[in-house]
């Protein structure tokens, strides 16, 4: 508790004279002022703003996971604050309807004065994508190249030394890599699953050999089968496995795909349950932020067309390129492709799921 | 265009030095960072930034009502504009959720350090509230005494200036009263209009006396009735409307009532289309500001509970209180009372429909 | 797994024939089809399939609830399907929206033909409202005695069965109250948790004195504060707080609400984190549905005025006052009211805090 | 207004005992109820419910577009029913996340009942896509392919009939191709505008040199631009018009784009007001159908990986590659290539603006 604290004014708390005289549109630099710039500036800084927010969250779950040990209080906080997260994308997802009521003309009114500044140079969204684990080499080719060169050299060397450091997914991938559970004695979890798996691919294979409407997409669906069967086997053996990481077919490590299978089956035991909501939290930040991109990409072409944006580039179809492929925690979708219905799973030996819940003696 | 303009760097064209340097937690200084303080802050001065894009919409359409004629690419654009704004909005309404994301106890680690800082303070809130045509005089008595005293001297008298112009209320209401259209030689729409609404207020009664519930609904509801017919009789009567009008029953003149209600029926009249939208427009602002009021003040509730804010006054009952009173352009909503369907309506005769309509010749 | 399963399309799995042609506009009846009277048919259909599933949910909830025993597997169901509810509240509430893209004219095209249906005869919504515990005697005065009336008989017969059976809020209050760790040996929370709150309000009231505007204010704040010390003395005094129940300031039971106050404020242990998470959710349905009422009152009152609904009552008014009235879970709400942040918590003993962890030996 | 109507019944007159009859699980036949499968019924039932209601709308607008001569009263009705499915559209959108609160592993409790059911017979959603104007040439090649083959054939009949009509997008082509403002005497529009473009183009090209990345950017913006260029002189060289139209590049007749082009650019003549609120609400009708696609095709791959779903084809590739391919008013957003400021347009003449513009004589 505060021991005589200043009086706090609201104004001055929020740092308002400063907030509130960063808008400096060019147009009346050039002539006239064109009315919309305010919104364009607005709309970006409060964008820059939910960045800072989101990289504060980010960083201090960063820094839980860094710990040698994850706590389930500190578990219960990585997921309290991934959730904070997944609402801010909310907002800025919906956001892009703002900017959308600019009409295109109203933008040519000021494009010509930022030429070449470029949404590419915002740091910030750089910074947040580094930490979620996007780092050069997993980029498209286009952004491989142009990633940095656009950008000063201060801000180019500060994002170069981000790179280095462990990225949120190599802790996310370590975490569910070290979790002990992956074998029991007496409880052959993985044989009866790899069984269970193997029958519902071959379930499938009928489904499809009965109701594929033409011989080409019967050869495509049993295609799509196969690599499925395969990759699945390959859960189990290291060294094909080993080769779907080079092929860049799957980023997560064995034993962590093996935990999140485990966990994402069993997501009902009290020991689970968290780690199973952070889960969800990633993949769930992955796809908002997949279709922030789509919507942002949608927005540019509205705007201008196929026209180049103010940095000098054809912004609508790189943009649309990079939804698919900049995407990091993809591998907890495709998990998908293995899972059992509950049904299908074996109960959890006692033995195992005592060590796996509270030892509650005396709650009801 | 711009001729030899400067290059233009992202984050400078932004200031982003100066807007991202602006958030500075308290907590640290008494010993702690609490996390959740630059939540705080983001939140508050993302509605700032709107608060600033919002006011430069209005400003730019108070602007464009204050010229003695207003002409329709300037109604346009009023609409335009207004639509903007209520977009904003419905963002600004979503954005309640993410400072919901903060627990009670989270808020309280950081709470008592801004004494007797308070939202009450936001300079920009309350010009919107001026500039829309909230007054003094118009407030609940409980904010009409707390309005400027917990200001500073240079802020209260900034707003004290702001309430001697004629709101954008005002500018509505004389854009409306000075409408031609309310006599048309040998159009008598209003005694034709009068005989319908009185003819739907009988089949009212019927319904009422039919289907009530108890005696002391039945009372009620044609205490309720018989207000609406009164409140009608008076739009013909000048000096009836007077009365309501120093009531508070009604705040819009007597003819811009008239107009607002010729306009709101004729509607799909291309000369009134606009003008329908921008009514329209208003209306929801209201709405959509009643409803920011109103999650605003469950979102106090929640944190805080019955407890006092920061600035010393216990906010959920006061908010809660301001969502029905203080409204601006509650007419538009109440104008619904008496408003006929379509196919009650006389026609509009062929001369005064031509003097509505567009002289298109060629149009087809 | 099926054996043999028919083959199933679409259309026949969904019912399709029954569920299109179930939209059938009284306007024809009466000459001219009013285009709008088949959105307001849809929306009105589409709120009762979201009731229907809400209450799916709900029922199941309050099955899992009803058990002598409520375990950790099934407790993370009922917070994962209130979660559900949440997200389908969300849509709810956005869908008013929807409606107000008809005018308030192009209602009256059909409003006639309607009387006196009314969404008072939502049998499905009055059920959920009484499985959340929403029973007659807590109603408003003029819902007591209007709650019923409106309906044929055997919609009345079969509501007022289920108000004979506990509620979802009887089932919440008496699984908080049969907690345990209320006492714990050596541990002598509460006598700590009543010093510290106690020295809060000492806090609050110097603030209060410091910081109000007005006599007027001052002396309506220390009553406010005085009135919240009250309430918490009664937390611990049984024959005050059996008093502020039958008053109706209060409806949790005392014991429950202790324990709803330990668990807010140990949330992060892993024994309580799925237990606040369901406290959380109830209270955020219960904001959702206050804000749902508030957004439909306002909703009647844009389409209606003043006037009255089809079913003969004047729906705005009495819609507003049911926002804040109507309200089951209210005391999650007051419950901030006493909370103390973290800092000012006296850490749980070891031997506390291993009865609520988990017992694990071999987890990183 | 109805002479003694009968008396309404809520439940009656939204034919509540077919409504909530409708939901029939599959999962009971084979065993346990799978709880969620309510949710997945209820979710496309709220679709479909949704569909009908676009339909009814996009119908209503069809038939007003069909008419020899689309009157200002007519236009306005238009906009307004398309605001209307835009405001369902975002609904819909949003609704993406509901189903999604169901895990796949829940989802996987009743998906071998439902085979091959399959969201691609969905005959609402293809009289949708075809009303709007996705005639089978339109469709990704896949699609072409299996449009029809897993449907009923009185399904297949009924949609085979409806493309052989003129689509919305055929109207909308035809109602701007017979505008008649593209020839003004005195005023030569188009050779001002093509020269206009032609120097913003020459601008663009300054741009890209001065700020591409590498060599290989370089050469790619370069050819971006050229292909502008080359489509911008198309628009006024009959024949090579004529080519981009086979080719796909455009869908639009020659006349009709330029007259959208010019009715953009003056959007805030009277005239074109509402014409040009009518073009920005298709292309945003496409833009939500569009991002609608998009978070399905994740939803998708979020249940069932790259698992073939119940119709047997594997969902999330195919739908994603509809996004991009299966959009009909994309010319409008391509349109913005050649818009040009409001500054560097030529004022109209007031000849040309008094034929645009009211003839109000009376009104201020």
């Amino acid at each position: 508790m505060p021991k005589n604290p200043q009086p706090v004014y609201y104004g001055e708390y929020l740092s308002l004279d400063q907030l509130l005289t960063a808008q400096n549109p060019h147009s009346p630099r050039y002539g006239a002022e064109a009315h919309d710039e305010m919104l364009f500036i607005i709309v970006h800084q409060v964008y820059e703003l939910w960045f800072k927010q989101v990289l504060h969250e980010l960083r201090s779950i960063h820094r839980l996971f860094q710990q040698p040990e994850l706590g389930d209080a500190d578990l219960y906080m990585v997921g309290h604050r991934l959730q904070r997260v997944l609402t801010i994308q909310d907002l800025m997802n919906d956001q892009v309807g703002v900017i959308e009521t600019m009409t295109p003309q109203e933008f040519l009114e000021f494009r010509d004065y930022l030429v070449p500044a470029s949404g590419f140079q915002s740091v910030q969204f750089k910074e947040l994508e580094i930490i979620l684990g996007l780092t050069r080499g997993k980029r498209i080719a286009f952004d491989q190249e142009s990633f940095y060169n656009r950008l000063k050299p201060a801000d180019q060397e500060h994002l170069e030394a981000l790179e280095q450091l462990p990225s949120l997914f190599d802790c996310v991938d370590a975490w569910l890599a070290r979790m002990p559970f992956l074998e029991f004695e007496d409880f052959r979890f993985w044989e009866h699953y790899q069984a269970a798996v193997t029958d519902a691919f071959a379930r499938d294979e009928a489904i499809i050999r009965e109701n594929s409407a033409s011989e080409e997409q019967l050869a495509q669906e049993l295609a799509t089968l196969q690599s499925n069967r395969s990759m699945f086997e390959a859960l189990f053996d290291n060294n094909r496995y080993k080769d779907l990481q080079k092929e860049g077919a799957v980023r997560l490590s064995q034993s962590a795909m093996l935990s999140a299978l485990f966990i994402t089956q069993y997501r009902e035991e009290p020991a689970f349950q968290l780690a199973f909501q952070v889960i969800t939290a990633f993949a769930e930040l992955d796809e908002k932020l997949t279709i922030w991109r789509y919507k942002h990409a949608m927005m540019v072409q509205r705007m201008l067309g196929t026209k180049i944006g103010t940095g000098g580039s054809s912004g609508h179809d790189y943009l649309r390129r990079t939804t698919e492929q900049n995407r990091v925690f993809k591998d907890f979708f495709a998990m998908a492709t293995y899972l059992l219905p509950k049904s299908a799973l074996p109960d959890l030996p006692n033995a195992v799921r005592s060590e796996l819940g509270f030892a509650r003696t005396k709650r009801r």
